[in-house]
């Protein structure tokens, strides 16, 4: 494209210009553009600076806030983006990324990807998405089958029946827990005699209504912050969503759980939902769904499985058992950026019951006419994309035993990992793999026996400057940019308790290898060695000392 | 790729070449890829069958629901999209379909969109998206100086400020509208002494608290039906939304404004926000936001505008005082799915005061640190791509002016429409175009002069019947496929209120052209000429002489 020039005509022909006239194949744009289709891993590679700069550095090439009075050369614009963004992006994609639940994506979602935003469909509505239609529904029904593994008959009957929806597509797990709550809401406090519901008359007709003191939503501590939006947003109140302790394993301990039902009951409030998580974001445990399962039915309460991580762990033989009990939810979440290996941007929340969906029902007159199949009509968003499309390859293209093999595979190397890190003399693991997320930190094994023994002021007292070393070498393993795990604060039993910081590890990108999480602990054991962190393992050793002494007094 | 062997090992091979191996450039898939990179609006012709299939038919060929058990080769499933998928899409970036929000695409969009699917950012942390966060927090900065024109002073101190955000990202205006919404009512219900504030106690302790019956959310009655989903997901209720009249140009009476506003006022209701309308959907008015922004300032209420569709009116010179007041508004509402000509999936809500998302902040351990950078503090959604290079692309390449033509374009040619349709015999125009939406329908002018002078019950019935060709003409363009207006249904006053189904018309799309828009009217016309018509025109050909008749009589 050619700057416009300065006449109305001239600018006018040059702005159909974009509209109309493809990037030449060899001007800057279109060599990046054929640089990622030939060779992804490398473009990544190549164009991403390993090396972190401080953001404030980076946040120098974008400040300017007055838009641009002319129009620029599409080609001045791409070098701005491949020097000031794309070098200045994140790996996500790389093997030693390991840090977050990013991956490396299958090569067919890039060209599939342009073929959905060439299309522009807009799944709000049929006249703007035809096919997409069907095909979400189509998702949304395999997705539905998974969990729920209800008949053909159930399946054929629901799929494309315009009054129903055996789910709901959004643009990730946060709008999938809301939708999920908002409807277990609507159903709770739906029309009832003079009562028009909730929907109409809104929550302080429902609770008087109901005539109980407040709404309330369990689940365990280690719950997606997501739940704390949904219950602020809902009107619930985040006072009334009840972090419920969990054991050893950071599942949700149904002792507690159960007290705390019987408490907020004896308080006048009543239960909206327990919520149970099928892969915690930080240790990747699950809940026990089945006895979850068994007390929502006892309460009569909304049962939601918020399974955005490890939904996909269904696919599995192997390890299906593990999420056992899911199939009694009335909704679960399910991420499809996450482990569907799907681009950023893609959630569902599938229903046990078909007319689930209904108590949260909204219609206009342009659009979302009553007995239509607008899928519109039955999500919290409105104009949405047509990324089903790619949810909809992966499961076709990878196929069920795809999947199985990368779920069993994360789970194996989590483990093979996790080993390492406990046998390995500098590591302590903090909570070992039940999917394939782990957390541990680095803590000689010599510290590791002190603490054992060390009275509880003292162990406070290491785990303080072991938090300070655990952040000091996460943040400098980052900003090298050769590998990445991220960091977490976890309150384990053996420190009573107490919170301490922990690198956390995501195995799901199927390019990682052992030799490469070899690479992450030798890394962290040269970036423990540095001469600025050689002061606190001074006063650890000080600590250590007065321990000792101690127990000889003793 | 190729289809995966029955071995363990064979299988594992095959999944690492889907990650590893690009797609060959002659394969199926490649092709494909290649000739949207060639000749996107080619390959829509090409690929789209214009005439529509019947819906049912289409379900058809996404029926199945079980997940394939093996995977599948690449080719075979492109071949699957090719037939079954794209040649059943809308061809939403056609010249001729000018009856929904959608346009034609710069070409720069789809190799930008590659760039950023290929980094697979996710904005919601620093940790994973880096340069993608300040990119954000510029392309927020911009759009808050297109609505807010504060000075630079202003945004350099606000714009990389990590305990503010001059706005937030999302994957559209009803998430932004929400936003907007939530905030406004976290901020009336704020912390205040003893009340820890709505977020942390609920809607109902902030009812007591406030001491008031309940909340207020007031618009005119053409509002987006988003509102009606924010005002629900809040707890506020349906009935809680005040659908305001409007005047004969679909902006809301003030009068009637404020006398709802002091009725609920009396009732004991707490006025929550006042909702403007920048660019109604379905008629593209703009209501007075100045006074609505008086009245807000005198009720020391939320001021919202949502300006989803009209927002980018503000480019213009020439246009952009038809929104003056907007820069009054507490927080604004901007798609850039629509008039900025982003792919679908992209909104933003700008706010006033940069504390204003401290209403609704939220932090994880994990995640989302207190005092970090990171954006998913102050977002509803979570995970989220880079979508805002998007933005950042159309505002750098085409520019200010670059937008300013195309919004002048638009708005002269509704203004050309919709002077053909009101010269032509056969036609009505229902509501002028204010900014680039207009809406009209097919009724001869013998009909239209007999109308005028018809006795209500008789123009009631005559509506009816031209409601019922109205939306058969409508669907069987559309079936037709070669261009395509939308239907609603409006109370224009010269019927005195009553509903009547209308052709509705949107011109964003650079490339729709007089000639097109002529056609439209032809095919319109030829529609309305045919035998399945016929009977419905003798009958109002009787009513008319019936009218006639009367007349006499009297």
């Amino acid at each position: 494209m050619t700057a416009m020039k300065d006449s109305a005509q001239a600018n006018l022909e040059n702005l159909y210009r974009i509209f109309t006239v493809p990037e030449a194949p060899e001007s800057t744009l279109g060599s990046i553009d054929q640089a990622i289709t030939d060779n992804l891993a490398g473009f990544l590679q190549e164009h991403i600076v390993a090396v972190e700069r401080d953001l404030d550095e980076i946040e120098a090439d974008f400040t300017r806030t007055d838009i641009p009075e002319q129009p620029s050369f599409v080609s001045d614009y791409t070098e701005f983006v491949k020097q000031k963004l794309v070098a200045q992006s994140v790996h996500t994609a790389s093997p030693g990324f390991v840090g977050h639940m990013t991956s490396a994506m299958p090569y067919f979602m890039l060209p599939l990807s342009r073929i959905m935003i060439a299309l522009n469909q807009n799944l709000v509505k049929v006249e703007t998405s035809k096919a997409f239609t069907p095909l979400e529904r189509q998702v949304l029904a395999m997705l539905n089958r998974l969990v729920y593994n209800r008949d053909d008959a159930f399946y054929q009957r629901w799929i494309h029946d315009s009054q129903s929806a055996l789910g709901a597509f959004c643009s990730g797990g946060t709008i999938a827990n809301i939708t999920a709550l908002w409807t277990a809401r609507n159903r709770l406090c739906g029309p009832d005699g003079d009562f028009q519901g909730i929907a109409q008359q809104g929550l302080f007709a429902a609770l008087k209504h109901l005539d109980c003191e407040g709404l309330v939503v369990l689940a365990s501590r280690r719950a997606h912050y997501s739940l704390g939006k949904a219950v602020d947003l809902l009107g619930i109140g985040r006072d009334n969503l009840i972090a419920v302790d969990t054991d050893d394993n950071s599942r949700i301990d149904m002792r507690q759980l159960r007290n705390h039902c019987s408490r907020v009951q004896s308080e006048g409030k009543r239960i909206m939902a327990l919520v149970g998580i099928a892969g915690t974001t930080e240790t990747g445990n699950v809940d026990p769904l089945e006895e979850m399962a068994d007390l929502a039915e006892e309460l009569g309460c909304h049962f939601h499985v918020d399974a955005a991580w490890g939904g996909p762990t269904l696919f599995s033989d192997t390890h299906r058992w593990r999420l056992r009990g899911i199939e009694r939810a009335d909704s679960v979440t399910i991420d499809a950026h996450k482990q569907l290996y799907v681009p950023m941007g893609a959630g569902m929340v599938l229903f046990k019951d078909p007319a689930a969906l209904s108590a949260i029902e909204h219609h206009a007159a342009y659009i979302l006419r009553h007995g239509s199949k607008d899928l519109g009509s039955h999500t919290l968003e409105g104009s949405r994309p047509g990324k089903a499309l790619l949810v909809h390859a992966g499961l076709s293209i990878i196929g069920r035993r795809g999947y199985e093999l990368l779920i069993d595979q994360g789970i194996t190397r989590a483990q093979t990992f996790a080993d390492r890190v406990s046998t390995h003399p500098d590591f302590e693991l903090v909570t070992a793999p039940e999917l394939n997320i782990l957390t541990y930190r680095y803590n000689p094994s010599w510290l590791q026996s002190v603490m054992a023994q060390a009275p509880l002021d003292k162990v406070k007292e290491i785990n303080l400057i072991l938090d300070q070393i655990t952040q000091i070498i996460q943040k400098e393993q980052r900003e090298a940019g050769k590998t990445f795990v991220s960091r977490t604060r976890l309150e384990p039993a053996r420190y009573h308790g107490e919170t301490i910081t922990v690198f956390r590890v995501v195995l799901a990108n199927p390019l990682t290898t052992d030799e490469i999480l070899g690479a992450v602990l030798r890394e962290q054991c040269e970036l423990a060695q540095q001469e600025g962190l050689q002061e606190r393992f001074e006063a650890l050793r000080t600590l250590a000392a007065s321990c000792r002494v101690e127990r000889v007094a003793l």
